[in-house]
């Protein structure tokens, strides 16, 4: 599909985007799931949501995260040409984690001033980048898994792009049991980052550029 | 895949369009989840099934927005040759919009004249109408995002269609706090206006007769 | 994608059979939301499987009923070139028939001979088989939207072939208040008679056939 | 999509991968709803989490599982090229195998050392390797559907491979009786050895070798 010049002898990468865009749209769609009127209440409509104000709040987070790492899984498997058996496995870890945000949202959304809950999503989204890096580390090597002749310093660049993901986890899990808040505050600080600074996107739109 | 005719640097549009058709179907599909017998009832079958009414109502008026918008990204959509960093994110945000339909749709088919659930849905559907209206705008701009040649008078057009929306839900979300029940009939004639008036079909057709 | 040798102005099919794969994707696996442990039960899981019996029973009835619309719109859209408007609103009509199985058949799962359970899962599956009629109509008249020269038999076939089914379901729903499991019986051999019976694929093989 | 060289009259199986993936989609998705905090809980955060080790246990499995099937479909359709009425009734019976993923899953997270519960998971697992076997059967005999010139030595290979599924799954339900943990430790190694041993990985490796 988003093929590159080389015609490889294997398995192109359709079925596996296939699949990752389905996970990616049925995960962030199950996110609204945690929004629910609590069944046989005597309160007003207004009081009922606003008792959901928190899940609400973890409901946009997690969007924006999903569509964080859709669009990062989106710009890196676009140098694909190839899928082996290692590349497959280690996105059905990845998609994993995909999977486990709806969860980890709801008991944030639950519990938001929780280190535990705190701890469980940050754990996902680490378990997400660090299975991100590896993922980029392991297609671009020289394994013929890339379109050909990718350039080295973008390679290196989407490296140190992804590497802020796992520190960041790290950071929020820690700060986590010092002071909740600060800690979901990273959670909502991340997706902004990666939505500002996005290496691949300003590679793409130089090369364009050039081309005129 | 719907491709035009300029080979742009930069990431075909393929894999935003199948998130967005995954969102779509899944949001669609889950609406039907409102549509539940209650728990433990000792009523019969047709007394239990007579308490879904409102609920049933708004399933069927939530599918059809969810085709209206559907429909509306499909037409505007075909016209894409590339996405970038911003189209994608204007439209992640659009897709949020349509995983919060089957929770304002729940709430409103659980209190079908609570001037909130009325204001909720019309914020729903105003969200995307604003979204819908930001994106064509942009995508149509000079970025090279389009097919070349695009008709201004076509593009126009569909900006002014769009536009109808928010002005709709904004009318609905005074009236809720009027009436009620005016506020959910504008909501039931929206999707039909948008049926009934559709400006990139008219123009495709257009094109078809004069080529014949 | 499953494109014939018209180059049509106007849109591709490929977005709408991506929705439909979606919207039966999501419902046949939805389906499997209707068998639930019940929560807090005493008894041992064996006497808890057992009362899951005929809610599995509709389970596997809806699956495969919902195989073999999707294997028919499958077989029929092969022949189409082109969407426009008015296909696309009685696909998104047919749709909501697909998505409401999951209700329907919750509801049968639970009340198995009740003559209203029946009559709701006969009304579902009515309504698609009277909108996959008036489709087939409409896409195989002379507007443009199929392959050109379909051969005409072909398409009374496949027209006799669907109306079968809205036959069957009046039947099925009148028996329901005379026999439930006559009524039932018929919904368990709807299926196989569309599996057995299948005018495109017999129509395909002999054109392979031919070839050969 | 991933066509052969071979232009064959009937249907191409691009819709049957897209509704494969789909509904694979799905199933590893839903598998989440598995993992819910009880409602109305007193305890603290850690200790309902705690409460969730054998769902969680569970879903994990579950989702090793799913990608096991996923990727043996991906790479034996790898060689399709043409899909007719049988391979897809094959298809939707080993989709019902797979959406009956999530319910077997909860019962096993629910009850882990119940044979009967063992025995359900062992019950799908059983279906879908049976499926996978006769459908792997079907589409390698002389009937057009594959790419020509497929090699028997990987066919067979292919065959042998998928007929460790069942004789595994009969031995585990035969275990499940005598020693629950044994079973279960059976359902946790069946993915391992799948994912190790690969016979069309490593014929598509030792082609590639070849070539170069």
């Amino acid at each position: 599909m988003e093929s590159g010049t080389r015609t490889a002898v294997g398995m192109p990468p359709g079925r596996l985007l296939t699949l990752a865009d389905g996970i990616f749209a049925i995960a962030m769609t199950l996110l609204v799931l945690n929004l629910r009127l609590p069944d046989g209440g005597n309160a007003d409509l207004a009081t009922q949501l606003a008792g959901l104000r928190s899940a609400f709040l973890t409901f946009v987070i997690s969007f924006v995260v999903l569509g964080v790492f859709w669009f990062a899984h989106h710009q890196t498997f676009h140098f694909l040409v190839r899928v082996n058996r290692t590349l497959v496995w280690l996105s059905i870890g990845f998609f994993l984690g995909v999977a486990l945000i709806p969860f980890v949202a709801s008991v944030l959304g639950a519990h938001p001033d929780d280190p535990i809950a705190l701890t469980l999503y940050g754990g996902a989204i680490g378990l997400l980048t660090v299975l991100g890096y590896v993922t980029w580390w392991y297609m671009t090597g020289d394994r013929g898994l890339v379109v050909e002749g990718m350039d080295p310093k973008l390679v290196r660049k989407v490296q140190h792009w992804i590497a802020v993901g796992p520190v960041i986890a790290l950071v929020a899990i820690a700060l986590a049991f010092v002071s909740p808040l600060v800690s979901l505050l990273i959670y909502v600080a991340l997706p902004v980052l990666f939505i500002v600074f996005n290496p691949v996107d300003a590679y793409l739109e130089r090369l364009r550029q050039n081309e005129r």
